[in-house]
């Protein structure tokens, strides 16, 4: 879930795709491995610890078919970006229709439990996409991103806030812009807090507590002020 | 907030001090301006895009005064990391002392708005304490870290968590490493959405609405099981 970058604009340097059309079957199939593969070892090692080889390693393939696939390491970066961003933001969005007529919390912890699933299905995704800002910022080289796709996550998040004070379902004299900011954040460092390998069970103990809290359900007794 | 590492031990490893004994007058002052440089450059820029040569800059000093106090970057890092994470601690700490007798929230939200005026008063002491497990796992040079710093953190709200079931502050059936894991990752996450130049009105109000939530104030209404 990366952050709006100041100025760059993502039309002037475009991904360039070698070779292969992307839809046709066996390379998109091919594709998608590599994909997987990069999302798994940035969100095990980092970006600048990871090589073209390790990926190619993990997706079965050779260091030169990847070069078939992305000119670069910074273009898989991108593109596992891409990817991963859309994926968490479907998840999310789908939930939240599902969910429609419920209360923004619902609609909310519904995304999470299908985050927990997802975590499950596709190795590294939660935590790559938790990094994705902080290697950004610290990898000259992925100094820039698409603005659109930097915004996907705040809006996301900001239109969900936007909802539940449309609907009373927002303590009154909420500052708006920062409880949309606190959402990001606190989903960020759910994601981060996800361990790569076997971590399953303990990333969904501490978001199904995330989802107690969100209820206003976690800490209970007499000095709340309630 | 650094996790804990998985077999090494530091005490194999000391951070060597050069020349001047730290406790002299102006050497610990020094000593002091150059941790500060190295905290809100490592903040803003990563620990790989930081060299020696910027915090030296930052300090005021040459980078040949900067290796009398520490041998390496990696040496700066720790040394930083070391004087982070005890002040924030000790920010925490002192506010659940100064609220003992009141509930394990009020103790949290006391200490989240100490940490809003230190943050005011150390710039990217919060960043940097947030990204440094990223850090670590991310450089391999800092591929190991002193185990009790590392898990003093996690104690902390394992403690926490610990007290708010003991005194009937926690729902029942909650997970209490869940729950402990969960602040600690909230923690992080808030950390990191810290903007290291002047942002401090918009994480301020950030933190502020997750003392709402902490406080179950935040979200509202028929919908939630309330």
């Amino acid at each position: 879930m990366p952050r709006k970058p100041a100025s760059h604009d993502a039309s002037a340097t475009p991904v360039r795709r070698r070779g292969r059309p992307q839809g046709s079957g066996v390379a998109a199939a091919t594709r998608e491995r590599i994909l997987r593969a990069a999302v798994y070892r940035f969100a095990q090692s980092g970006y600048a610890q990871t090589s073209n080889q390790d990926i190619a390693r993990a997706a079965g393939i050779t260091s030169g078919s990847l070069y078939h696939y992305f000119d670069s390491k910074a273009a898989l970066f991108h593109a596992a970006l891409r990817h991963t961003t859309v994926s968490l933001l479907e998840t999310y969005r789908g939930a939240c229709r599902d969910a429609a007529g419920q209360s923004v919390v619902d609609q909310l912890c519904l995304g999470l439990e299908r985050v927990i699933a997802l975590a499950r299905d596709w190795p590294g995704i939660v935590r790559f996409g938790g990094n994705a800002a902080a290697e950004i910022r610290h990898n000259r080289e992925l100094d820039w991103l698409d603005s659109e796709l930097a915004a996907a996550f705040p809006d996301f998040f900001r239109d969900l806030v936007r909802q539940a004070a449309r609907h009373g379902e927002l303590a009154s004299a909420t500052d708006l812009e920062g409880a949309a900011g606190l959402l990001l954040a606190l989903t960020m460092g759910l994601s981060i807090s996800h361990d790569t390998d076997g971590d399953e069970e303990a990333f969904a103990a501490r978001v199904r507590a995330y989802e107690r809290l969100l209820r206003g359900e976690l800490f209970q007794g007499k000095h709340l002020r309630k």
